[in-house]
């Protein structure tokens, strides 16, 4: 297959890429230092980056930023960042990108632990990851030409837990690999609407 | 208790208008025929809402609409319906109301069948829901001064089956008063970062 990856330098997209490229052909899209660059807050950002890729049979996104802190200082402004980047990033990947995947192809967006499982200042993140959820299980009854599309929702990862552990306390992390295996049974598998948990 | 209604002149907003009024004091926020105007879309109109109203125990929206409509016709545009009202407008509702609501008050938001149970045409109110569900979940073990929020996820009510049955088949309708009583759950009880289904 031909896989767009958009995130693919991160921690997990990293992880997912390694894995996929095992079998198929990886484009890798993100802010630096990948193929393509795209800013996933903006729709024209987007639209040519595709344009740009051509046709693929799946895209991946593991990409996504929130602000992370108090309920107390979450404000409609610092809420903007998740609703701009995670949130609408993500979707506006699938609805721009419908007509670039080819038939029986997929997308896989990302959400998140946090959004089962709160922790302290996670909020705007969760709601971010509940979004992604909800579109992602009710786009698939809609998605056209056999399109499926599933998010894959990881626990706090091994390779993160130095800089994130300690806002993860009691929480078992697992390895991006394990992750990474879940992006593969959405790309190279064939159920649609789910939400795979690797917690 | 004083609570704060927002939405209150809806078909749902009325019913739990009706069943709260019994034993308390309501004051109505909506876009028209309300005690008080508030746009939810405005951060500014809905602190302007909340200095007008002063301290209240308890606010709850009944609020926000989204575009309905096909997947293929789902744009980066109409999406920001749901996003600016049902999601955003019902978060910062909580954002901007927390210093107007008594200690051991209570948030309540709305959301929605189709956030479990997906409809041809939902995909965006079905987005936001999760949003709220997410944001709810979350928020409430950050909640300052014992203040609770929950949100409560209705069926199609009787009420609406005229004009929303036909994007329904095959649900159950529930009656706008049972809706009205997990409201009341919400408001009267003591849990916090619960989803009340009604279906």
């Amino acid at each position: 297959m031909r896989i767009l990856i958009i995130g693919a330098t991160g921690t997990i997209g990293s992880a997912v890429r390694s894995e996929l490229a095992l079998r198929h052909e990886i484009i890798s899209a993100g802010r630096n230092g990948a193929d393509i660059s795209v800013d996933i807050t903006s729709p024209e950002s987007i639209t040519t980056m595709y344009q740009a890729v051509g046709k693929v049979d799946a895209v991946i996104s593991t990409t996504g930023s929130a602000y992370f802190g108090s309920l107390l200082e979450l404000t409609p402004e610092n809420n903007e960042i998740a609703i701009q980047s995670k949130l609408k990033g993500q979707v506006n990947l699938v609805l721009l990108g419908l007509n670039h995947v080819n038939d029986r192809g997929s997308f896989t967006l990302t959400t998140g632990i946090i959004m089962d499982d709160p922790i302290l200042g996670g909020v705007s993140s969760a709601m971010a990851g509940g979004a992604i959820r909800g579109f992602v299980q009710s786009a698939a009854i809609e998605m056209p030409r056999g399109i499926r599309i599933n998010n894959v929702s990881p626990n706090v990862v091994v390779e993160s837990m130095e800089k994130y552990g300690p806002y993860f306390p009691g929480f078992e992390p697992v390895s991006a690999s394990r992750v990474a295996q879940a992006f593969r049974k959405s790309v190279e598998g064939a159920q649609t609407g789910q939400t795979y948990t690797v917690y």
